[in-house]
């Protein structure tokens, strides 16, 4: 598995994973009406942000991370990320190095901290990952996740320096 | 003073109000090389988000708040709002008539909650005002805002129920 930059050309796939990870509903922010150019642009993101795949030995993209500012200006110095795994491809270490990737390289590029604005809280594969690499949750938002089994749940607000 | 929808004609006095207010650099999440355009797209919002004006009883605009989901899909029933109230025009209750209209428009929407994600601490006059109508803090995200007196100072993450 190699992480690199996205490219234009990988973005079918990225899509696809996208789609197959929000229609199920359970960790990211969804909205089924909104067009694909606009999940693109959320996704895709142009510099000073980064996006990076997740490469198997055999060329196909697994996963995808993004990395940006949490806020403009004042507050540029704190980086939020996604992560997107493949859902066949799930435990073996996809998001860890996802992961790792995206610390590394915020650290390089001069952020102070990363912040997660949104891990569902039933969501405990990602929570246990990011509590590995030194996450904590400052806060969890009470019932501001509507989840298709668990109803209304809380979504965590994880934090680290870097 | 009323509270009202903002239209077009309304944007060169908000415009001029964000720069005063941005540009002094305590408050706002402001980033000098955005343009105009930009700045407008993210103040002025589009439908189903609000953005309302507070005029004085000659018609000039001294204050503005925007309100729009935090999250998409499955986080699109917790508002977040913006406000900004001209310098000159502080402390008459601008900002209080401007929080009350937005707290009842937004129920009226059907949001469930309101979370502000981005309250610098030293705020301590916006801090009071969002306390006394109910908002509390959930969270604050260390060294999250650079002020240009104070340097690092964290940022409050305020929520409330509607």
């Amino acid at each position: 598995m190699v992480i690199r930059e996205a490219t234009a050309e990988d973005w079918p796939a990225v899509w696809l994973i996208l789609q197959q990870e929000g229609s199920a509903g359970e960790t990211l922010m969804w909205d089924p009406s909104r067009t694909e150019s606009q999940v693109r642009a959320g996704w895709m993101r142009e510099p000073p942000g980064r996006t990076v795949v997740a490469v198997d030995d055999g060329g196909a993209v697994i996963g995808s991370a993004n990395t940006h500012s949490v806020h403009h200006g004042p507050g540029a110095h704190v980086a939020n990320a996604g992560f997107v795994v493949d859902q066949a491809r799930r435990g073996r270490g996809v998001g860890r190095a996802l992961c790792r990737h995206v610390l590394e390289q915020a650290r390089a590029d001069g952020y102070r901290a990363m912040q997660f604005n949104a891990v569902v809280e039933t969501n405990t594969r990602a929570i246990q990952l990011w509590g590995s690499f030194g996450f904590q949750i400052l806060a969890t938002v009470p019932e501001a996740f509507h989840h298709p089994v668990h109803g209304y749940v809380g979504l965590h607000i994880m934090h680290r320096t870097l």
